[in-house]
Parts: structure tokens; sequence; C-alpha cells
């Protein structure tokens, strides 16, 4: 049987939300628990009560909504994304894989198609980690990898709390923030948010599994001194360490495997004014491939580069690790379902392992996960620039309402 | 004829002044045109009234004491520094120039020595440039470096103006900011800020010249990227670009000459993000060199490698400068009395180039003029570690007193 979801009914519903804290640009700027995320939280609960579903909100504010299953004791199919975005994020990144879900209940019931098992759809809070850290808190908590209480007090830059916010917005739920039943599988579509799909000319990504990653921070230092007044040989520049340190990760990945990537995205340096040799700079760096193993070597060479970065200009150092998770490989079945989906409907699709971390990340604590990625153009993402083509939304989105409809029956 | 100045009072009179603005750690916290500057002036004013000198003070706020003299067109002789001070600096830093300054006419009073040339001794406004900018703004005002009303309209961080501020403290003056009449020669003694009298064992430093200086801004602009998604192959990353060219700028100097130097002391990251390859960066640099040939060679040889850092990563990059410049030589006169007064006094001494620039830059487009430097110990400056013992206060502030009583006769 071969599913197909309603194009018009659902473009229209992906540009529905995007106009729900929407940019100038074309972008979207929805921080988690703002009163824009509240907006569309309400919009999406309206929506899902216009479609029948049974709601219910958790303690994390995580958004449900169930169809029911005609199998007596079939354990229900999870699916679902998140509808934050970055600051001046895209339109796609998050919502796509809300929006699919959504259209995918809407059309069962046009064609009054029943499945055994229920199908819940859901709206993960928080999974940007901008405006509270961490990243992915909704999903983390009710998968049992983070603490309600620790992140109901995490606070953003203003000092407002999670609990504090949610209550406001109307959104502290009283469902507990836990799987509060076995579920039968879970499927999560997003943005791949990287160029592959688009390099290669494919329609889809099955996504087989997620990279592990290890994050770290080096701090250099050497001497504050007058950039003038003090010769060559008796300076300790901390920024010249670091620069030397940030070069040898560029060249690390391509020593390590064909799959990993490295960088440092934040720099911070001290007292950073053009009159003073710095004193004190800080590299913060991460590593990602598909292997545990290599992730692993790769941050012993980060540490080795950085001990000698340091002896080069002679300055001391100190390391820190500040984040490390472990590569994660989805189980077959609901892969097989994803690559079923594909060649039923026609589109090209190829596996594909993911370089981000998503709420299927923590879901696959709970039962059998996988992803589906739809096309990124010129892989942009988080950026008011983020793009896939209608065309590319709608076949990952098909392709994600039959998959799920394999796992349903 | 030998004067040595009174070593006691000279000593406390640095403490008097040092407790003002003074911090807990035994720096100087004393901003220019701040109430404690409001509060240094007031106690200077009165001790140059004390020391039985006409005081004065110019529209840019310039304190300036003449002792008359007995030649009946002899033209004076001025010596000075400044009492401003960086945020949390050293209570040496200008303040050392002008105690000695002032220690030398209490002195002749005390012995009752005339000298043909008046003596003038003056504290220039806002030389460390750190709450308004340019850096040696009353100097650069009255040398006719700089433009009065221009120099009156700069603002602090929280927009209020110089002039304002002249006026709310009381030290926006009625002498014209200019020299209203010829000066024979001039002498600023201050820290070297540099370890080279340290390093060689020298009491003093007769400098010669102030080192011309190239700084500039290099903006590499790449492509913001998702850091787990984003193939190595596919990125631009600017800040890669950027470190590049700080390691390029380290090994610079020792390929142009043997005093030049050059460093990049600020960094701009954007989006500075751990998560996002980084998409903009600006590194600003600077070279110095007592050669203004050798300045501009290294000024072409960064933007040479920072193309050569752009083209490697695929990024763009554009240059702009930020200051020039020239070089200074130091003309005969006052260097050979200083070096006459080392001499006498018994002082080892070496000639030496200054690697910072000074008030006496400006004022050496006026008349004859040369500095003096005491050591630095650990060449430390703009921190409360900046540190040099009394006795090479008093050796530096003697000296200076005898050079005076050479050019002043």
């Amino acid at each position: 049987m071969e599913l197909q979801l309603d194009k018009q009914r659902f473009i229209e519903t992906m540009q529905e939300q995007a106009a729900i804290g929407g940019t100038e640009n074309g972008g979207l700027h929805r921080l988690a628990l703002s009163d824009s995320d509240k907006e569309v939280r309400d919009w999406f609960l309206n929506a899902m009560e216009d479609a029948g579903l049974e709601t219910s909100v958790d303690e994390m504010g995580n958004m449900f909504g169930r169809r029911s299953g005609t199998g007596p004791s079939a354990d229900p199919v999870l699916l679902g994304s998140h509808l934050d975005s970055q600051p001046y994020g895209g339109i796609y990144d998050g919502a796509l894989g809300v929006i699919a879900a959504l259209e995918l209940v809407r059309t069962l019931n046009d064609e009054d198609i029943e499945t055994s098992h229920p199908i819940e759809i859901v709206n993960w809070t928080n999974e940007e980690g901008s405006r509270f850290q961490p990243a992915m808190q909704g999903s983390g908590v009710w998968a049992g990898e983070l603490d309600l209480e620790e992140e109901h007090a995490t606070t953003d830059g203003d000092g407002l709390t999670v609990e504090e916010e949610l209550e406001r917005i109307g959104y502290k739920g009283t469902r507990p923030a836990e799987p509060t039943e076995s579920y039968d599988s879970s499927l999560e579509l997003h943005i791949e948010q990287g160029p592959t799909l688009e390099n290669k000319g494919l329609d889809v990504g099955i996504v087989t599994g997620i990279v592990g990653l290890s994050w770290g921070a080096v701090t250099f230092t050497g001497e504050a001194e007058h950039t003038g007044t003090t010769p060559m040989y008796d300076r300790q520049d901390a920024l010249v360490a670091g620069a030397d340190l940030i070069t040898a990760i560029r060249r690390l990945p391509g020593s390590l495997g064909d799959r990993t990537v490295g960088s440092v995205g934040h720099v911070d340096v001290a007292p950073n004014s053009i009159n003073t040799v710095p004193e004190e700079v800080t590299v913060t760096w991460g590593i990602r491939d598909p292997s545990d193993d290599v992730v692993e070597r790769g941050r012993e060479r980060v540490i080795a580069e950085a001990k000698a970065a340091a002896e080069r200009e002679g300055v001391t150092f100190e390391w820190e690790d500040r984040a490390r998770s472990s590569s994660i490989r989805f189980p077959g079945r609901p892969v097989a379902a994803l690559m079923e989906a594909t060649d039923q409907l026609g589109y090209d699709g190829e596996q594909i392992f993911s370089g981000a971390v998503h709420d299927a990340a923590h879901v696959a604590k709970v039962c059998d996960t996988a992803m589906l990625f739809a096309v990124s153009e010129n892989g942009k993402s988080h950026t008011e620039d983020e793009y896939t083509s209608w065309e590319d939304c709608y076949s990952a989105a098909n392709t994600l309402g039959n998959a799920v409809l394999f796992l349903a029956a």
C-alpha cells in the first residue's frame, strides 16, 4: 500500500508555521519558550486537535498527539522533531519533521486508514540549545538522559529558568516527562544541514547512525607585554600557540579518517588589545567521526598538538573536555522501513551517517529509532539562508509517511 | 656642576601621587579626566604652586608650571610626561616623568640655583588613550598634530566628550592649546616598558629615537557551516586563514631586521560558536622598526601572507591600514645632554631606541627633544605588576635633572 500525502496542504502548513516568528529575510527567529514559541505551540495544539488527536503536554513542555491503533496491545510508533529555532535560523530545521508527522495523520484520516499501532506525534522542547543549554533538552529528560529538576533550573541570559518560562507560556504540562509506556519504534525526519545529498543528486538520505563527538577547550597562558617594547625573543604569545593549534586541527581530520571532521569554532583572547601581546587564549575544538575509536584518537592528537604548540611558544597550557558523546548506530528495522518506503516511492536515496546530533539520539535509548534526511541546498542551516525546495520537503515527508505505515502496519 | 635631587622627598612624592586612584594590588586606576584624574591634578597644581611655579592650564587640560630664567630672551626648557594611567595599570608609567620634573624645580629652589632658560614642567592630558582615543591627545593638539575641536568632541564608552569632562573636572583652561612661544628643548623621562635595560644591567637608557609603526587589520570571509555535517573539503574556514596569518606574522620579524617586532594583539571571530565553522575573522596586526623602510616591507609582507592564507583556505580577504607613524630620530643636543649627565653621575647608560610611542613624539615637532628611560623590571607595564625600584626611579630622575641643567644652563 502506497500513501501520498496532500502536497498542497503540506506546503501550506509549512508556510503557516514559518509565519510564526518569521523574519524579514525569510528565516525564523523562534527561540525555545519565547512568545513566538508559545504562539506556534498554540497553533500546533489546535492543529493536532483538529486532526482528532488525543493531545498531552509533559512537565518539560514536550507536546504529544496520539492517533489510536486497532491492535489491542500494539505499542505506539513515535514521530516528530522540534518547532523551536536558532536565532535568525531557517524555517525547515525541526519544523519539517513535525509538520510531516502532522500531515501524515491528516492524510490517514482523509483516507480512513487505520493502523494496528497507535501513531504518536511529538514536538520536543528546546532542541536548539541556543537560549537554554543543553540542546535537545526536552527529549533528553524524556529519555532519562537528563534530570528534570536540573533542566527546569537552567537559565537563559536574563536569568529566567526553563520552569518559569514553561509556566509563563502555559506549557508546563502534567504528563510525566518520561516514556509512560513501551514504544514500538520512532522516526525523525530532519533536514541534512550538510551538502552530501545535494552533491550526490539524491532525494532523501536514510540515516543509519549519528557520529560520536568530542568537544574540548585548550587554554594557553603566556605573558601580557607591550607589543612595541618587548623583543621577539622575550615574548610568550598565547595567541601564537592558539593559532598553531588551530592550523594543526585543520590538518588533523585528513590524517584520521575519510569521514572525520574537526575544527575550532570559538576563540577567546585576553586582553585582546592591538597594543598588548595576548596573555590568555582559549580555543574550543570539536572532532566527530562515526567511529568512537577515531574520535578518541583525534582527541588525543589535539592534546598532543596543544602540548607541542605550547612548548614551541614557551607558554603553558591546560585542557578540559567540554562534551563527549558516543556514536549511535540505528537498528535494522526502522532503517529497513525507510529504505522500503524510498524504493516504493521511486526516490533516489542512500544510507548516510549524521554529522549532527538530534533528538533521535535520545529517543534511540527508549526504542528502535532511525532518521530520514531531506536535502539542504548548499548545506546551509542555522541561518536565514537555509533552503530546501518544496519538492524535496515533500519527497522526504512522503517517505517518512510510508515508512511509518510499514512500522505501524 | 652636579645636582642631587632630594631622594627621600622624591620617593614620598611618588608615593603620594600613587595613592590617588591607587588599587588594592598596588597598581593605579586613574583614567584620563576621571574623578581620580581631577584629584591628582588638584594635588599637582598645589604642589607646583607650593614650589613657586607660575601655573597655567590650556584648553586641552594640559597643565604647565614655569620657573623663571635669568636670560633676558632665553627660551624655556620643557619637561614632563603624564599623570593619567591605563585601567589597572602601574604607578610609574607617566607619573615618574612628572614627579621627577617637580622634584627638579624643588631642588633648584632649595639650592638657590638659577638657570638662564626658564624651566617649564608639564602634565599632558590623556596620554594613555584608553578612555578616550587617540592616545597622546593633549600633546598631539598642543604640537599641532591633532585638531582641538575634533579632540574636544571625542567620546568615551558612555558618550561623554573630552570637552564636557574637562569642564566637569574644572580643567578646561584658557591658555591656547599650542606653543605660545619658542621652546629651547624638551626632555621626557619615562619607564622603558620593556626588558632591555634590565637584561643589560643598565641604570638608565638614553633614547635616541622612536620606532615607526604600521598597524592594520585583515578580515577573512568564509562560509558559516555546521561543524558536524560539513565535509572538510567543503569548508571555507575564516579562522584557519586567520590562524595561518598569525603564525606567519610570528615568523616575520626574524626575517626583516634585528630590531623588528610584530604581532597580532586582537582577533574577532564571528559567529564564534563551537558548532559553526567561523565565517568572518578579523586579525589586527602591528609591525615596528627603527627604519621606516623595514616597516613598509613588513606591511607588504603581511598583505602577501594574508593573500596566501586566504588562497590556501579558499576564503576572501580584505585589508585596511589602521595607523601609521614614521620613526623619529632625536637630535644630538638633548641626547648629548642626557649622555653627559649619565657620565657625570657615574650611571651605566646606553643608547636605546623606543619601541613605544610617547608624548615626546609630538613635542619633537616643536623643539629639540629627547627621552630618558628608567628600568622596567621584567619589562612589565600597563598592569598592576609594573615595577621600578626606587633606586632606579631616582637614578633616572637625577639624570634628567642634570641633563636639564646642561640645557637650561
